[in-house]
């Protein structure tokens, strides 16, 4: 039995002695799922290892919480372990300790000794650090997108406490050039495909990415080849030229617009889009955004990376990431958190609620 | 024991019908070498799997015979098989017919049936289709050089019949471009070496290879990337790109001097030499090279692509190929050669040696 009646420390250290490596969540869910059971004012579902909780206070404006439930593979790091302020082990900083600040809301929600303003969902889900295809919050979006609809959504995925708004969407394309295969020593027989990627070389190395304001914050894009293959044999005029481009798009594009945006780049190449994922805008600009700026302090920044905030951009919610780990250690054999990260993250969200 | 006293074609036969596939030569040289010691008018050296035979008749001239005794693995297609005026087999065409041919000339020199106008020496050897490291002419050529000392060198590889003359030099080149590594979110933080690469496939683009006149032959230069590569992942800046540029050169150049027209093609760029191999001079401006093509008859052309025949270049010794087998057909199942351009090939030596 998940004891929630502890600080958020000594919660995150139960948590990682709960080995959950992706694939493998069952027992922590289940553990989870009866904690928050306990508390009759919070409705509860299971879906797989995905548990949803939810108040229905009837405020105006409802919040998410998500947190994954998975951690990387362990490397000789569980059970967790104390040395001073620092607790040491899998999960510590990705991101156990923001599902313990999520588990003490509930529990203070749970027992009455913190009235919201505002309706809150927590969604706990499995499989964030394996293949997109087996996300338990994308496997939710898809086939009951209602249990993600809020005004606002704070991943507790760590930030070293700050806030990171929104999250770049990436594409990428192949670039696909044809030539004409020849013997080398005949080469005006054939036609070099690699020669033929020295304009789509050209214009990358010549690209002028946005810097794009969206709802406050700061977005840099980037158009960048992060691949390029080509050639047969060393006497062999190759006839195939692939190039790999990455489009990191600001927010305010959908995906669709990201494509339009790489095809005018290169209109008169065959440009194959291979995979995408959208961005998700950071909703600053709305008051309950501001409030939570407001409560937690300090100056929120623009996330780069893709992160699982962007499954609440298509369903048109702004989403921000907001977690007590350093993500600097993430996925690190000495992975750890400073217990007063984790106290501040409790209180930050408390004051917010409050 | 081998019979000699065939025509080239039925020699071609009995040839092939002994399988040399490379590394597997010795009963095939063991049998020459027994053919060609029953001569006492010829001096014989055995090498390693390689026999040299020589005339010592006190000529002005010299003239080399070479032919690789290997083939390339059998496909079903041992022992030969007549179908009409068609011999097929592995090493019908590659080059048991010009091997055939050489030994016909032994033959009617060794029995002073030909009373040659310069003296020859013949040079079969072994490992031909395999990696150079293995090649019995090479070999020869860096242990015992003064083996290969002639006037001029026929190698009789397939030429269908005509004569090709000299061949092209080739090397490869690596240009490195380094950049730094970076998330593909932050590109800004990083250098970008696959877009470094795009000068260097703009200058292969637009440059303009050599056609050369050499000893009356006219050669086709190229300069070409025949391979790229970079990429770490789908989301990481590059931090190294390398473009392999294979220069065909003109055997007006050295390999030194082809490697220095590749530096100044690309003078700000790291450029690593990873292989070369010397060009060879056709030669058809001396004279005992005009006796060959007047006797051959036909217009000869240029090699263009890379043979043993370039093993002479670096000693000074002009060659040509000269052999009866169809190029377009060697190392094919369905491999053969025409009993009448076997007989040709012998006609045409004879012609030119009486």
């Amino acid at each position: 039995m998940l004891d929630l009646d502890v600080d958020a420390a000594a919660l995150t250290a139960a948590l990682v002695d709960v080995e959950s490596v992706s694939g493998n969540e069952a027992r922590l869910a289940d553990l989870v799922e009866a904690a928050l059971r306990a508390y009759p004012n919070l409705t509860i579902e299971r879906d797989g290892n995905v548990v949803v909780a939810r108040t229905e206070l009837g405020r105006d404006e409802r919040v998410v919480l998500a947190g994954h439930l998975d951690t990387v593979p362990t490397a000789d790091n569980v059970p967790s372990r104390w040395d001073g302020d620092l607790l040491y082990g899998c999960g510590t900083s990705d991101m156990k300790s923001g599902v313990a600040v999520m588990l003490r809301v509930a529990h203070l929600v749970g027992r009455g000794e913190l009235d919201p303003r505002v309706d809150l969902t927590w969604i706990l889900y499995d499989c964030e650090e394996v293949e997109a295809s087996r996300n338990g919050l994308a496997r939710l979006a898809r086939t009951r997108p209602e249990a993600l609809a809020a005004d606002l959504a704070i991943v507790l995925e760590g930030t070293d406490g700050d806030i990171e708004g929104g999250c770049q969407g990436t594409l990428r394309v192949a670039v696909r050039l044809v030539g004409v295969r020849a013997h080398s020593a005949r080469s005006w027989l054939g036609t070099n495909a690699i020669h033929l990627a020295a304009p789509v070389l050209a214009r990358l190395a010549s690209y002028q990415p946005r810097v794009v304001d969206v709802d406050g914050l700061t977005y840099h894009e980037g158009l960048n080849a992060v691949g390029i293959s080509g050639g047969i044999a060393g006497n062999v005029i190759p006839d195939e030229c692939v190039v790999t481009v990455n489009y990191r798009f600001a927010p305010d594009r959908s995906e669709e617009d990201a494509l339009a945006h790489v095809r005018d780049v290169f209109p008169d190449f065959d440009v194959e889009l291979t995979d995408t994922s959208p961005g998700a805008r950071p909703g600053l600009d709305q008051p309950v955004a501001a409030e939570f700026v407001a409560a937690v302090g300090g100056v929120p920044r623009a996330k780069l990376g893709w992160t699982d905030v962007a499954r609440f951009g298509p369903l048109g919610i702004p989403a921000v990431n907001f977690g007590p780990g350093d993500p600097n250690l993430a996925h690190k054999p000495e992975e750890n958190v400073a217990r007063q990260k984790v106290l501040d993250g409790e209180a930050a969200l408390v004051r917010f609620l409050s």
